[in-house]
């Protein structure tokens, strides 16, 4: 029987479940994928290996730079977190033709490209389930599952944290409140700005409409906005008024007949109260398929966490086994052209401050007009705060840019506070 | 560039569509796998193919077992529908090494052993996705993406007809005029028989636990009740008195620590209102995976129609593509001891009828209590029938074998009349 051996790099949370399954389920892999799974090595910088009690067999490294060059080893799995270490471990990793299984959502994002040219040039395979949306199987349906249909939009709930938070505001919870549960559930760091200005949503947009369209998708080329801005007013406003639920979207679409154009956003979005990922509560995380065939799936379940994350793990070190032991050549990678943005016309809500002034609504609303902004519904709620007063207007759908001129005029106005809140309305 | 040679045997709805599909998305397809896949031949026994139009480079057969024959071809698409003819075919092709997409599910179900030799003996590989859930992914899902984890119990909404006729029947809709309703729209047959006995959903399960355990589960080991015991006051009072929905749910379970044991059953289930499953409506499938690390799953989608089930065989297509050109050998396929069954503890509903006398109702709860069953609720919602006086009771967890046992004892209590309900309640 053959041994695949492998180096885990990082044994924080989920590197030490990881570590944890690999031992406790070692029969049951085995069986599974007719192999023996070996850890080889493991690399960390605390004593995290002396408190998971490892046999003596397994070497302990500090510097996580020795695993790419460990003989012996067939992959590595990286589980560093960070930017820097983990890009050179992987790099290094697959330009030798050593596959690797990462989770490491943030290091795809930014490095998509050379990370592909490494794998292409090197022989390496690479894994990264576990990179979006935790132990919800969303990259495999993509990449091979859908492979056979056109995927025409992807409308992720993909931050748990965020989920969480608004979940609490929609239940009347304070958002500074909602963060403080949320972290001391361990469900959000310490600093979790890239959680709540949607920069994590975004870079998971990035590896997802880089998978379907096989040309990366930068980062920062993905319309970001974060739920900083939302207040449980909105939320209020919403379920009660709007019949609609504030959800963190990360949204990917790929226009028919325009091969290599994508849409790509990602920002606090009211979406119906019957639609499925209205009902995606806590932390969970849920994942939306359009395809022009299969038509519309949902998958959902839990996105984060050292369970659903090491679940992941595993099932990429199972793939890569059986890709190594089945003498596969690796499959080459799809690239595609550059993909070119574009947009599409989608409702929008506002919500303004202002003082109680006259002539402050018609000065709103002639800029929304001039500018060809179709008007839904304008609510003014009342408010305690005669400086202060909300005002709340939904559009017709409008093309994102002219929607957001618009809100560059109407903030310029006089009378009319800076403070804003501005969201889309899921059709 | 290569060419995969494809035949697509019966071009029934199903058929049709991924013809179509295959040569509407040539070029993409082709992109994708960095292959021609190139339809060789057909079969069919009506005029199907000049329907779609077909060039005459595409061979037509009206007996299938010739495709079985038929020199370069690299895969054969079986959509027949039947037993005996694709059976045939696919064996036929599967001990001649060459490979088959299926989206057949009794044949799978039916002959899990017997294919599975053929594929080891002959080299072909078996690709079907399409059996379970339409266009839902739920097989690579639970085979590739979930290797690494434990499964420990799936619970599926897996038949669209049945759960169409459900929601109508929620809503107030007789249930003669749900299925003509059904019919009326192409979601079920003309005759649904295999659909509303739960033997389509018993197939389902039967395929699904032995993708998970690698060893045959048979349909006839599947416990299986189908939706006619239910009525629309089962539902009304469900929803109103117990805050539950009645789903028929295919349900496969894997304890722990008994590798060889599944519990397995298809019946008419009171779902929690709140529940995910719950929610699923109309001819929707969904299919919940409990698994020890990622926790609950939830895939939802279409689960028939040809738009889906063509999407699952496309897919299916393309996987075989990736693996013909890679030159990697067949995985073994994994084999494990046959099943043994097993039950675990349930609460249940039972719905008599019973003539309006004095000491009915103490005769069936001594019953209950005779045998041990601790009884939750007792409802009389009051009839107008006096001579078919309802009585609704909900149990406790309590064993389905002695269950059964008190069921058939009150069934032959005098003044109880033979029809009734019985359904289990989703913890």
């Amino acid at each position: 029987m053959r041994t695949i051996r492998l180096a885990v790099a990082g044994l924080g949370v989920v590197g030490s479940e990881t570590v944890r399954l690999l031992r406790s389920r070692r029969e049951s892999l085995c069986r599974r994928l007719g192999a023996r799974l070996e850890l080889t090595a493991v690399c960390d910088r605390q004593a995290a290996a002396r408190r998971l009690g490892l046999p003596t067999s397994v070497r302990h490294f500090t510097d996580p730079g020795r695993l790419a060059a460990l003989p012996g080893v067939d992959a590595v799995v990286e589980l560093l977190g960070g930017l820097e270490a983990p890009r050179r471990l992987v790099l290094g990793c697959l330009r030798r033709g050593l596959s690797v299984v990462t989770a490491n959502t943030r290091l795809l994002a930014h490095s998509w490209d050379e990370l592909r040219t490494a794998a292409t040039k090197g022989g390496g395979r690479l894994h990264f389930e576990a990179s979006v949306a935790g132990g919800i199987p969303i990259l495999k349906a993509l990449d091979l599952s859908l492979a056979g249909d056109r995927v025409e939009a992807v409308y992720g709930i993909l931050n748990g944290t965020t989920n969480f938070i608004l979940t609490r505001m929609a239940e009347g919870m304070e958002p500074i409140d909602a963060l403080r549960r949320a972290q001391e559930l361990g469900l959000a760091e310490k600093n979790p700005a890239l959680d709540l200005n949607g920069r994590d949503t975004a870079d998971k947009v990035s590896v997802l409409a880089s998978l379907v369209t096989g040309a990366w998708l930068r980062p920062d080329q993905v319309r970001t906005q974060g739920i900083q801005e939302i207040g449980i007013e909105d939320m209020a406003f919403a379920e009660t008024t709007l019949g609609r639920r504030v959800k963190l979207l990360g949204v990917a679409r790929f226009p028919e007949k325009a091969e290599s154009r994508v849409e790509a956003f990602v920002g606090p979005s009211l979406v119906p109260l019957e639609h499925p990922l209205a009902s995606v509560q806590d932390e969970f995380n849920a994942v939306l398929v359009r395809a022009a065939s299969a038509g519309d799936l949902m998958f959902y379940g839990k996105g984060a966490g050292a369970g659903p994350a090491a679940s992941a793990v595993l099932g990429d070190v199972m793939a890569l086994g059986r890709e190594l032991l089945s003498g596969a050549k690796p499959a080459a990678h799809r690239s595609g052209p550059a993909p070119r943005l574009c947009d599409s016309d989608c409702a929008f809500y506002l919500r303004l401050g202002a003082l109680d002034r006259p002539g402050v609504l018609s000065a709103v609303t002639a800029t929304l007009g001039r500018l060809g902004i179709s008007i839904a519904t304008i609510n003014q709620p009342g408010g305690c705060d005669p400086k202060n007063v909300p005002i709340i207007i939904t559009t017709h759908p409008t093309s994102p840019g002219t929607f957001g001129r618009a809100v560059r005029d109407i903030l310029a106005l006089p009378n009319v506070s800076r403070r804003h809140t501005v969201m889309r309305l899921l059709p």
